[in-house]
């Protein structure tokens, strides 16, 4: 009766339910992610930041040190709070002796695994979010199947754990961000340039092997993860970030929260069609932004091969991509004229995502950024050509110089919100490995 | 220093704070819309229905019992409750009479606004969602200027609730849906094929005309809200509505809240580019999906005029359609030729918005929901062929037949929503207007 009600004009629906335990558990993720910003800060410090009552930062706090997440420490002269959001500190008599806290940074492990084409980088961070181990290695990717590469990753993040003697037990939550599509539903790879092959599931693989909650992601989310809790006030509401490396990636805010779509699979702005019937790209779709914009598109036009050529064959170096830069820069005005024309399809590409999205701001970031100056100029003249001036006139553009740990830190930063949104205590981490741990783990 | 922390690893910043009073304000919403929803209805089906406490149900009802905005009725055969989501209700003892909650409907009246190309619709709609008044008006929309189509809109609001007889201190939410561009921050239509003139500024206006707190916004989200309101299931998290009428508008709905975009300006479909360099928009701009979509793209096509032609020269009239319409049923290859390659245009356009948004579910309504079956075939192949399967087989495609009160449900929908959030008593909204009415409403 969906349609007849609308109609009616009467008896809208039902807002969420909220109730005191969900708020319960949001303040107290407010004050752990916090204290893992501003550590070691003291309670005053940490009411003002978060607006919280003194008496919700004393009753908050209390529990948090009990359970073993949170430590008290005396300092004799207390330092300043590094950042006050404008406020000074309190004031506090010099050298009287003041108690500031921080978290406990071995209560738990977070595991970040980064998934690209020939490339896999595994990261450990502590409770506090410091990147404690670090390993890449470098299978061939393409050779792996649906069935062998779960292996492969559950073998690659047992070996590291156990080099790195991490012990399983401390891990808390693994991320996994992945080049490509994936689908949170089903906790899989659904198609991506490292892979042959399509729907490789590594979630449940994941959490049936080490008993420990496991995400995936896209990577370009993540970068959009990382620039979000880096700094929310700036990176926050509606915004994007633009990832042109291999391909072109973005990561949506809306809300203040990353946007994924009802799959997951939101965001895919390499794979939106610029020109029907345009250039093959790796999708196997004809005249997507990717198959313009990506190092193989501007490779495959100026090698002159075909627009049909499959982007497989069209892979330059790094080498091959500095020499045709440095020769737009010279002054070669076909090869310049290619990364314009590339920089023309990227602005179309940003002009239909503002008209669809309407973000506050657009970040530029990726390897790609490197021949931004070759593009930008192209890029504003295409979204202004797309574009009506209304829509665009408050949008703030941005380029980030590009740090490939971007996606990492996201991966990080959206495992410890995710810890930190459940209430556990440190034992309970130990508790619940005991529990789901498989056998060979636990003699 | 964000990009610093953000490369860093660490210190991730902050989620938003919660607090009780915030949960207090949204329970009690929730019992509010679903009283609307449902009335007459016992508190234990009221707890059912929103999964909170018997006692935070009674302590609610009590409170908005007391503050006047509910009244509980008894009943000496309760009567089965209207919809039970699946669950039986209470069993009661035949016979034994049984207290019902209603809104009191006289409480609050909420006005809805529609402005669009020569037509004003104005509805008064009471506390419980029920249209109580209704006028249309046909004033040459493209002469008014920024000056006095404001003053227009505040004499015609003035007619209307005094010829309705509607008390204008008993008038708590105006909500105004324009076609065209609207910006939120400021309150204005931006522009619109209504106006010749750019940033017709309203809320501001009405705002101080009528001492009432007004809300504007675009027509299309309003049929979002609409259907969100009116079943919440089937209309929530990501879901889109493709609006296809005298332009293509979209309404997005983003984790079960209507998506407006950093300005409000967001989900501008119809102005998204198509094709580079394509036929002239209304808006100015050339190639946008509306240019290829649109009754004018249509018509200009149809009769054989050039793709610059302004789109003010090309105005089919309704029967004109209609009979564009019957030739292509009839088998007129031509015509039937100018809808297909429209069909794929929007499938295009659609596939697009798949790209970045992933909606679990795309409506299409609007006038041309008539056309459909002429544009629906090459839609769905547009689509196909703009984007690879892997990012579309899980969408729920749907079309309802357009009933133009929808746009007027959803701002009914949209104010009452607002007024629920704020915490009143039925004599606040009689001193709010005390407060604030200009002089001559005093008298």
């Amino acid at each position: 009766m969906t349609e007849r009600n609308a109609r009616r004009g009467g008896r809208p629906g039902a807002p969420e339910r909220a109730d005191t335990d969900q708020v319960r558990r949001q303040n107290r993720s407010l004050v752990l992610s916090t204290v893992r910003r501003r550590a070691p800060i003291a309670r005053v410090d940490l009411g003002t930041a978060t607006r919280l009552s003194p008496a919700t930062i004393t009753a908050i706090t209390a529990d948090l040190i009990s359970e073993g997440l949170i430590s008290a420490v005396t300092v004799e002269h207390a330092p300043r709070a590094p950042e006050a959001d404008g406020e000074p500190p309190a004031p506090s008599v010099r050298g009287r002796p003041r108690i500031l806290l921080q978290l406990n940074a071995e209560v738990a492990y977070v595991l970040a695994v980064k998934v690209a084409f020939n490339k896999i980088v595994l990261v450990v961070a502590d409770y506090e979010g410091t990147v404690i181990a670090r390993r890449e290695e470098s299978p061939p990717t393409l050779r792996e199947t649906r069935a062998s590469f779960p292996r492969l990753l559950v073998a690659l993040i047992h070996d590291f754990l156990a080099a790195e003697k991490v012990p399983l037990r401390r891990v808390a939550e693994i991320g996994i961000a992945a080049q490509g599509f994936v689908d949170q539903n089903t906790g899989s790879v659904v198609w991506s340039p490292a892979f042959s092959e399509r729907d490789i599931e590594l979630v449940r693989p994941v959490r049936r092997a080490f008993g420990i909650p496991c995400f995936i992601t896209n990577d370009a989310n993540m970068i959009a993860q990382a620039l979000h809790w880096a700094d929310p006030v700036v990176y926050g509401g509606t915004f994007a970030v633009i990832f042109v490396d291999y391909g072109v990636g973005l990561g949506l805010f809306v809300g203040d929260k990353l946007h994924a779509g009802a799959d997951g699979s939101a965001a895919e702005i390499g794979h939106m069609n610029h020109i029907p019937g345009g250039p093959l790209c790796r999708c196997g779709r004809r005249g997507c932004l990717e198959a313009f914009v990506a190092d193989y598109a501007i490779w495959r036009e100026a090698s002159a091969m075909s627009p049909d050529t499959d982007p497989a064959d069209a892979r330059p170096s790094a080498a091959d991509l500095l020499a045709l830069e440095a020769a737009a820069k010279a002054g070669d005005a076909r090869i310049a004229g290619i990364y314009h024309d590339a920089g023309r399809a990227l602005g179309y590409g940003i002009a239909r995502l503002m008209a669809l999205v309407n973000p506050g701001r657009i970040v530029f970031t990726g390897a790609s950024t490197r021949a931004f100056p070759l593009i930008e100029a192209a890029m504003h003249e295409g979204i202004a050509d797309a574009l009506v001036e209304d829509l665009r006139r408050n949008t703030i553009f941005q380029t980030l110089p590009w740090d490939q740990d971007m996606i990492i830190t996201g991966l990080i930063a959206d495992a410890l919100a995710r810890l930190d949104s459940e209430v556990f205590a440190a034992t309970d981490i130990t508790r619940r490995t005991e529990i789901e741990l498989p056998r060979e783990e636990r003699a």
